[in-house]
């Protein structure tokens, strides 16, 4: 059973508005408009164009309000979503039957007799200004607005003062809800059993292809989708992107994995390397540098360690243990319903680390010509350091 | 075997250019940058924010040049790809061995060799500046962009004239090229044998969830990806974009599939209907005056022919045939690397339908507290008339 509650930090959205002085965000790209509100808007998510809003206000979130396409008003009445106020726009025929209707075909109903108000940018300013914030101080995430829907905003709202809004959801979503820990941690054990399941292929002559099938055949198989899937053998080990090909498995080789899915909008991503024999000595101990570096990263864990400290001490790690010209431009990244969450972990970066981040600690190394080798695990922090999702031993994988 | 040649056509793009007095187009979007050079940049599909560009200047194609990010270059150099100019940007770390580079190796180091453009506005406008196009007329489609890079690109070129490119890379797109059109063909008859594969197991008590597992198993089985997969048993049918749950089949249903994964970046959209048992009079009157319309489409498709004219006769056919109050927004649409490709099958359209473009043609009806039911073909429209990809008959299938 995954933890109930929405998807959304509302205490989290709240406080970072209010240290902002920001009276109410709009969520806009896909991301955020499902992490905000529940709501899974198809066309949004598989094409670039379809608007979907969401409003929410400082003061009362109660008061939040979705806009969404009449055309996908079904999803709404179907889906768990905790955010009552729609506007729809736009013309799209649902017939009605005179038979008496279910509870999900009255909520369709009721959704399908809003007023029309014609367009997205509409909808949200009646939105906006109903709320009583045609003057306020708005967060718009910029990211998945239509391009001249900013200057339309702008003209439309002329006493409103907006901000762009995108970082600032990704410093709301950097800590996760128990709903999305749950979601996080079922897509990474999804992740493990789809890595088993194509290294029972591995085999003298099996092709990367293969074990690609067999690794999204489990993935599909537990509900999730297929979103990344670098799976290399030997030298296209090195290609940090490997795409899976038709090239066969030679004894001795290196399989490198960094895949993931996504299991209900929320992301995975892990690495895992196996041998297809004995490892030569140079394998062993070039990637247990490797480990060692994600290891010591874990160990260090804790709320209140910059990430920046993290990336140097992983970075040191794998020099002192084995790959003394490591060189590395992150060992880690927040994950979430988008694969690339706060934190950084970046030399540069200025963030910290907060309990209910989920993060990804890796430290790949590609060398052309020879091959890649990667651990990527994925952990929560907890109050007192690191909770690894993982079930798979962070160790080189050999196989017989 | 699919047909050799680029996803571009060349031809109608340099065509259109010149029409519209554009001296070069510059490709965004994940789907622009995908299909006007081959290149597919997996951080651009999956996530929002990561920037591929395509530079195409109408006068000499060959000086086309693409815009990477550094840790996307192995995917340039493993991929089919036709453009042959690059620029990079940003730091990534790849180690080289002192071993002999294979000729894949070698194209990734010569693409790491290349100098580090710092960012990818300053390597588009190096690009644009090096062809010889500072003071042209550019076309940039806008949707890939990130928000704020349109300004910095009118500050970076103050001399070049900046219009909006994504509507005439929807129509050059809309005009398929061979290698195209197989790919298309292909991913429709990977959806059928994945609706086919989910009705082996339409039984009384199977969930809807069960069926989308068997299709989205057969999907991946023959390397295509999940998008689109609207499943529903009877009532829930009625849902234009129904997401498969745990609700149980039940004697007399109607299955409603409107799904279809990407098959090599191209997509598929069908739609078929199954009833588990007999379906009764109304079921069956409805389906035969949709199936009317969309067969009505099809006899009609041919060079020249006006999509509006298309739309009406497909619902006045099945006003005609049955559903005396259809009422509908379009019957179809284009396909290709977008699932909406032009032409639209609109009452107000201005499309005219032309020789190599490939559609969806369909005619869904949503009752709610009933059904929903619905037929969708894919074709691509030859000198003479419409050519099928479907091998499924367009009836409806009766499960005993």
């Amino acid at each position: 059973m995954l933890a109930a509650g929405p998807l959304l930090n509302k205490s989290r959205l709240v406080e970072l508005l209010k240290s902002e002085k920001i009276d109410a965000i709009v969520a806009t790209s896909p991301e955020n408009v499902t992490y905000s509100s529940g709501y899974w808007a198809l066309s949004q998510w598989i094409r670039r164009g379809p608007q979907s809003y969401v409003m929410l206000p400082a003061d009362d979130l109660d008061a939040s309000c979705i806009i969404a396409t009449t055309s996908l008003l079904d999803q709404l009445a179907d889906q768990d979503v905790w955010v009552r106020n729609v506007r729809r726009y736009g013309f799209f025929r649902v017939d009605r039957s005179n038979e008496p209707l279910s509870a999900l075909d009255q909520r369709q109903a009721a959704l399908y007799d809003l007023p029309d108000e014609k367009n997205p940018i509409d909808a949200l300013c009646n939105a906006v200004r109903e709320a009583g914030l045609a003057k306020a101080r708005l967060a718009v995430d910029e990211i998945g607005l239509q391009p001249g829907y900013w200057d339309r905003l702008r003209q439309e709202l002329p006493d409103a003062e907006l901000v762009p809004g995108a970082t600032l959801f990704r410093r709301i979503r950097a800590v996760k809800t128990p709903a999305e820990i749950d979601r996080l941690r079922e897509a990474a054990r999804i992740t493990e059993h789809s890595i088993r399941a194509a290294l029972k292929l591995a085999a003298e002559g099996a092709t990367e292809r293969e074990l690609a099938r067999a690794f999204h055949a489990e993935t599909v198989g537990r509900d999730a989708f297929p979103v990344l899937e670098c799976i290399g053998f030997g030298p296209r080990s090195a290609m940090p992107n490997v795409e899976p090909s038709d090239t066969p498995l030679k004894r001795g080789q290196v399989i490198r994995f960094d895949a993931g899915g996504r299991y209900r909008h929320y992301r995975a991503d892990i690495a895992r390397i196996a041998v297809f024999g004995e490892p030569d000595a140079k394998t062993k101990q070039y990637y247990n540098a490797l480990s060692a570096g994600v290891q010591r990263v874990l160990e260090m864990v804790r709320p209140g360690v910059r990430t920046a400290d993290l990336f140097n001490a992983a970075v040191e790690t794998v020099r002192k243990e084995g790959i003394s010209h490591y060189s590395r431009s992150h060992v880690g990244h927040g994950i979430g319903i988008d694969g690339y969450d706060m934190p950084d972990l970046t030399p540069g970066s200025d963030h910290v680390v907060e309990e209910g981040m989920v993060m990804c600690v890796e430290t790949p190394y590609y060398e052309l010509g020879w091959c890649g080798l990667q651990r990527e695990d994925t952990i929560v922090v907890r109050r007192d350091g690191a909770e690894s999702f993982m079930t798979m031993s962070g160790d080189l994988v050999v196989l017989a």
